[in-house]
């Protein structure tokens, strides 16, 4: 069930609040790709902007909203592990088929090895479904080792790790030292191809709101054996997929999605939206992309037709 | 008012709840010192890893439980803009004299200069008292420039920072960049001394939860003109304060309170407790400040016979 | 010319004096391998700790003593750009094939992208042989970005590039942007079938010096269209990999070799080498290496029976 | 003897070559500022960019030109111990009164508390002259941590520091655990006052080569007792200092030798010179310095008339 490419969904809000209208359109949308499935409270849907009754809606509505061919995974890393456990629960009560857990990271200076393995331990005991473990440096500042990693995959409720480090020498180590059937997630779209080739099972990034079956289409001809043509598409998502990622971050993801037919919106204070000469700047890398891969055949290049 | 040493208080648990009764005896107990006042819900207080209504209760309890005559602080920085201007309205209808603002940092690479003014633009624009700004770099990988901070001090209700930093630059340029009156805080003890020497009022710092009035003797030994005792006191604290900080974090701190007669306890996970070895590390450490400070004739040194 | 595997080599000294003898050994065995060339003066061959009549013997040293089948690529980067070009010609004068020209790094914060594109345009320009660039910030703390990389590739006497980041992202970027032909090489073994799948061209890798074949049959087996058997050997060599570079360095690179039936001795002070402990552990890393790689029937295992 | 401000001074080019002459006319005016003396070869030097007999000739020339009241440090660090014991001997036959050893950088991984102690020891042990420690992490990537520099300091021929990381803990921790008398530096200027707080000796500082009289103002000023004076002369020179150190490095500090009627010159490349805008605004930082200052009647601020 945990394999292939999976969008970490943005979440939309009109005015201050969450527009859940406009979240049911995008679903839908979602629904007819090639999609595994969504993350709904990942980084890129601002879950650290949202307050705790707002999580717990979201994961209902996603799932009730949702194909039951599609899997949902829900973000419940908090930074607390009692806060965790709670939320964790709460989203195997709403339908989510596992939970994508943070690394805690306000207190990095106490994150150490024995620490992160008693909270994982402590959630995945607690969980009634599994999880996934998230690492995250670049917003947490917190890295888990391969061996850390490696040592926590024998557990049976903890059942893969979404790495956006961007590391392929660390997720190679972690795919080498873990059990097998230990599913391991690129954490961004630019590596997908890499990981893959080094035995993961697939990939939940940003990139993948925007361009969903471009992504599934990577995978794809990596597991037709088609390599070159899977390199050539890998390359063409690379500049969208930073302006959607490491160079505008949520905001960038947004105005994309705005591009592509789907909504995007504003992200929540004190996130800022994009201004407009970067919103030109990333209109061109968008149009850019979506010509590069439209000769593969691929629907997302016309989601400005629907 | 904003001025002096402010104990940025631990926060008692027992079991997994908040002990109240150990929190009002702590309280008791700083409210015999010299201290100007307490920071609840610091990062010391653990404040991460609270609910939001342990937040409020803790803020009103602190409040009800110190003299008139101490002021409270109440740290309400959150990750969104909204949920940030909610506890700090929140607290000041509590009894908080004042609201401490760390920068959000879930999303550092959107945490420019820009976003990070109109963060505290709007916090203090709807904070009904003064706000001040909290630099953390070392939790939060987000560091405020002296730029930044001197332009934000212009306006009325952002009475000062808090600057953990340790870096004494960029402590300077802030004080000679920012307008009159702009209150400077060493948020940590290790410099406090070098902090009131460049011109800041006081220090919100770890160490002043076990030793205040040491501390507060730094300052006012400072204000006499007597450098080379205050110097003298400064060195003789710097492993204590490394101890309860950079070394060992909350868990270090917590012990070192039961060492020395308040109740410090467990943290909350997954932050993890001291383990024996390092216990017994810190009760040397505690053993020789006391014992290095007592020919300054100051009642911490004391603490074990209260 | 400018592919496949390259072991940057190790300098061997006897005492205090680099041993030639010794040298010449290790380049007869090396020259029974299937390695496309050698590097001498890269990092693993502690070129910042050589002289400057050390490192032009050094390479003259190399080049009689090595078949004209195998290129040699001499490191030639200094810190001052006319050091860099005088040490490049005499480099080309000695029968250098090409130099690699790892960035100046002394004055991190002056190596912007427009200083660094005049050092290796003044180089290129002087230089009588083709410039391959070092980017190793793990070494020097600077960075080459994908676009510098990129707008240098246009020059034609700068053949390519040393990437030792280990970003996978940023090698795809700079293969994505620069000009066809342009000759990438992972600069680690970790991350070679990664970077070939990319679309690089080689390795010139710490790891080529223990087990030259196994670096050469894992390109092989790539360029045959053998995925998985290519991955099953590129995780074999991940520890042994580790230990030679990230963990104990040129230290453990030469006690490898030395378990392996080449010279490898100590390196040059203030370069330590390794203790007895993590000798006795890497002298299991490289033995658990031989027997995991000894199916693929590698003439590396059979290192010790020469 | 070692104590007091020391400029350490810009080496003059004119077109690829040292300027003898210029050196010359500078060292004649430095002579007649309260300077206790300068560093040749220090990284404002440009050490890491001469060859090696440059360096040679530059300190006899150095120590020739400068009365004798004035004290002339080498800066004689290289990356090989034994590099470093010889030009360390050198410079002691050329008249060096002390050498000033940067920590080794390109093997940072290498550079453990162990091998910079074996280094140090080493070099301390075979160098004639006085040995000073020199931590540059901002160059270097490597810092020399307090117990380590407090253990080397109980050698009799390791003299001081010179501490650039602007790290007044840690500088604290340093003077309060090394041997009475161990000579500790500030490593810029705008750490000065903080450091001589806090029980440093002196300062040997790059501003010190543009205002040489103001550092020594605000040194005199400390220990008087003038601390209120000495604080204001130290916030006006932040900016200046900031201008030829972390910003604009030593391109910086040579435009602005240039401007107050010392010979700056251009820097050697890779480095490059700054470009008009930065010139404009560095120029105006100089003037705004200079007028700041003048009401302390300092000689430095007619630099333009001598």
């Amino acid at each position: 069930m945990l394999s292939g490419i999976f969008a970490p969904i943005a979440t939309p809000f009109e005015g201050d609040e969450i527009s859940y209208p406009r979240m049911k359109d995008n679903l839908a949308r979602w629904a007819g790709t090639g999609l595994a499935g969504v993350v709904v409270l990942g980084s890129n849907g601002e879950f650290a902007l949202l307050d705790e009754d707002e999580k717990e809606r979201l994961i209902g509505f996603v799932r009730e909203n949702l194909p039951a061919t599609k899997s949902v995974i829900a973000g419940t890393g908090c930074e607390s592990t009692r806060a965790t456990i709670r939320l964790s629960k709460k989203a195997h009560q709403l339908g989510a088929d596992a939970v994508l857990v943070v690394t805690p990271s306000y207190y990095k200076g106490g994150m150490t090895d024995q620490a992160l393995n008693e909270y994982y331990t402590a959630v995945a005991g607690e969980s009634p479904c599994p999880v996934i473990l998230y690492n995250m440096p670049r917003n947490t500042g917190v890295n888990m080792s391969p061996s850390l990693v490696a040592s926590m995959s024998a557990q049976k409720n903890i059942a893969g790790i979404k790495d956006s480090s961007g590391n392929i020498v660390q997720i190679s180590e972690i795919i080498a030292r873990s059990r097998p059937g230990f599913a391991v997630f690129a954490g961004s779209g630019s590596f997908l191809l890499a990981t893959l080739l080094m035995g993961g099972v697939g990939g939940t990034m940003a990139v993948a709101n925007v361009i969903p079956d471009v992504c599934v289409k990577i995978a794809s001809l990596f597991s037709e054996g088609k390599m070159d043509e899977a390199r050539n598409l890998q390359m063409k998502i690379l500049d969208l997929n930073a302006a959607v990622t490491s160079r505008w971050g949520v905001a960038g993801l947004k105005a994309a999605l705005d591009m592509v037919g789907y909504f995007g919106g504003d992200p929540r204070p004190p996130l800022m939206p994009l201004r407009g000469q970067q919103r030109a700047e990333l209109r061109d890398i968008v149009a850019r992309t979506l010509q590069a891969v439209e000769d593969s055949a691929i629907d997302d290049s016309k989601g400005d037709r629907t």
